[in-house]
């Protein structure tokens, strides 16, 4: 006899169109007939193992639509990565509640945490059917041609770069804007959207693909400052110098580490300072400025790609349709079919569990500070739709009078 | 006789809408059939002493509406402040080039350069109309009920805080953002409309126009963090203690300068990350995380208030209308005359000139950490049409099964 209960939860950090897969996953599940309850967990695994669960069977419709369209994890996220241990509590409290189906959305962490409940179910024999819902703003997934989330978080870098371009070809100088990615330099790399006309920034995009080598950068923008007057930069989080050890940590002075160990990238502006005041003090160039995209990247309000709140959306629905009809565990993947469309596929979880995808190297330019034409074609039907377009006045020189 | 030339300029910072009023005199103008030439100048006052002008006549009606529609200075932008020889080096090449109508998209530094001109034309019976056309994101020129490029600005803040309060009650924690503004505060407190829900963030708001004390601060943040398990602030660059010294001095290693001779505010993470050291050391929470706005929110493409758009647009036709028809010199202002409507007027140079606003105190509350329902009023008409708006899942709680 079906219990006919099935949990949601979200994990890891927040993207614009996380809820779309929530959306997808509480919605399609209650168009089942033996689908009787829909809870989801508050704040990922956290929820689990507290018992902090709501109902969304009482929630309307209407309003899940709207939370849908609402950026950042509806029900709350957590950055706990549960070892054995956590996952044998979580899998204590599924049993308790006669959950049959268990929806995480989240990254290649949480996808690990979805494989140890997994067999943990398999262990004690319980019927449990274990789905991983992909979503991460730096596209690390592998299997996946890309992730939910990171087209948006692309969408507001490019614009975040075609607006600092202008503003720095009105004031001219050297601009640094840092962009999140530990490992993956897919979203720094996004700023190469931005760009339209040939002497547009950003002109030097660094990528943790990459051994960053302070004396190349400053090289680098030298020589772009002397042929443009000018020069805007993408720099990831997370470069590192040859040896791997993050730039960010060779200044900072209380390192935070993150439960998985992680040095704490995010959340100071300690990086895009450095890299200014190197600039400043080597170079000799006075108009420096940097900024540290932050936050703002992933929560934006008002900034999203409508291909990714579409795909997201159909992630969560067909992480259903494969509990409900194929009756086995896995992780719902991406795939390209066209120019652009898509198709669902689903993947062991061990294919994607705890393993990270960084850029290929057909996306990176042999100079190693651009994107390849490849890497634009990949990404940009990713935007979606109505993305800004800049415009310049034409050049009508006027005749100098006083002097010549 | 007649040469039919007129001269248009942008200076100071870039704002989202500044190629609007540029289209509004450039398209203006060349309806009036006194008008044979329209010039921009280069990077503002620095293209005028160089000679450096484009010919607006020449450019296509189809292309001015496009560069309307594109953020940041489209002529290029100075940061130079000219003192009387610079005024009269400008007032040179203006005669030389028969200019008639000089137009200065800008800021209050802006309307004194502006004043100089006018003056000097004045001095030697030269007929040059002088008009100083409003724009800055800071809101701070006297005499207006609000500047062009502050709504836009303060639509990008008011979504940051929206989306970044979504972010921290998934992942709950202290969140800092630091906003633009020296001296006026309007920018900072746009975060309030970023705020639904009672519980929303931003619980706390600091101006430049109250006292900043790192103790008050301090205090603030661990009652409101007891009190919802998270902390969203906004604050502005510009708050000082009570002796009017900039916090940001007091920690910089070196301090820039501009040519006015303020200490360089943006561009730098610095204040964001002070203040989380402060938090994490002094209060002991963990998960503290800043960002600095820095020039995204002035330079974003994609973020624009339609209501700031179409006055930016006005206020350039204004001039030009002004200037044809009043013939004299001033400075274009707005005044609010509904709820929602505009009319504008011509204030004299003299009394907008090198003044700078600040917040009314009917706009901050007692507290001096938020705003009033008056400042809700006065700006939520501004922000335009089609504001992103935040949704959340109602609590519809399961019952525990294995705790109580």
């Amino acid at each position: 006899m079906s219990s006919g209960k099935i949990l949601v939860a979200q994990g890891g950090g927040p993207t614009a169109v996380i809820n779309q897969s929530l959306a997808g996953v509480v919605l399609e599940a209650r168009r089942h007939r033996d689908v009787q309850l829909v809870y989801g967990a508050r704040h990922g695994v956290r929820g689990i193992v507290d018992e902090d669960f709501v109902d969304l069977t009482r929630e309307t419709s209407h309003n899940i639509e709207m939370v849908a369209n609402t950026p950042s994890s509806a029900l709350g996220s957590t950055r706990d990565k549960p070892d054995l241990k956590y996952c044998q509590e979580i899998f204590k409290v599924l049993q308790a509640h006669e959950i049959e189906h268990f929806f995480y959305i989240g990254g290649n962490d949480s996808s690990d945490t979805v494989r140890i409940v997994r067999d943990q179910a398999r262990a004690a024999n319980y019927p449990l059917r274990c789905l991983h819902i992909p979503k991460t703003i730096d596209n690390d997934l592998v299997g996946n041609d890309h992730t939910p989330g990171f087209p948006s978080a692309a969408r507001f870098v490019a614009q975040a770069f075609a607006g600092a371009n202008l503003d720095n070809a009105s004031l001219p100088g050297v601009y640094v804007g840092v962009v999140m990615g530990r490992h993956a330099g897919f979203l720094t790399a996004a700023a190469a959207l931005g760009k339209k006309f040939a002497d547009d920034g950003p002109h030097l995009i660094y990528l943790p693909e990459r051994a960053f080598d302070i004396g190349r950068f400053l090289a680098d923008v030298k020589s772009t400052y002397e042929r443009l007057g000018r020069c805007v930069i993408a720099v990831s989080e997370g470069i590192h110098d040859a040896s791997g050890v993050p730039m960010l940590s060779q200044l900072a002075k209380d390192i935070e580490r993150d439960a998985h160990g992680n040095v704490q990238l995010s959340g100071t502006g300690a990086l895009a300072d450095l890299l200014c005041e190197e600039v400043k003090s080597k170079l000799g160039i006075k108009r420096v400025r940097g900024d540290t995209f932050g936050y703002l990247q992933r929560s934006f309000i008002g900034c999203v790609s409508d291909v990714d709140q579409r795909e997201a959306r159909e992630v969560g629905e067909k992480a259903v349709q494969y509990a409900m009809w194929g009756e086995h565990s896995g992780s719902v993947a991406i795939r390209r079919t066209g120019f652009y469309s898509v198709d669902y596929e689903l993947q062991p979880l061990e294919a994607v569990a705890a393993k990270t995808r960084t850029m290929e190297d057909e996306f990176i330019a042999p100079s190693g500070t651009d994107v390849t034409d490849a890497f634009r074609l990949y990404l940009r039907p990713l935007l979606g739709s109505g993305m800004p377009d800049a415009f310049r006045l034409r050049p009508n020189p006027v005749a100098k009078v006083l002097k010549r």
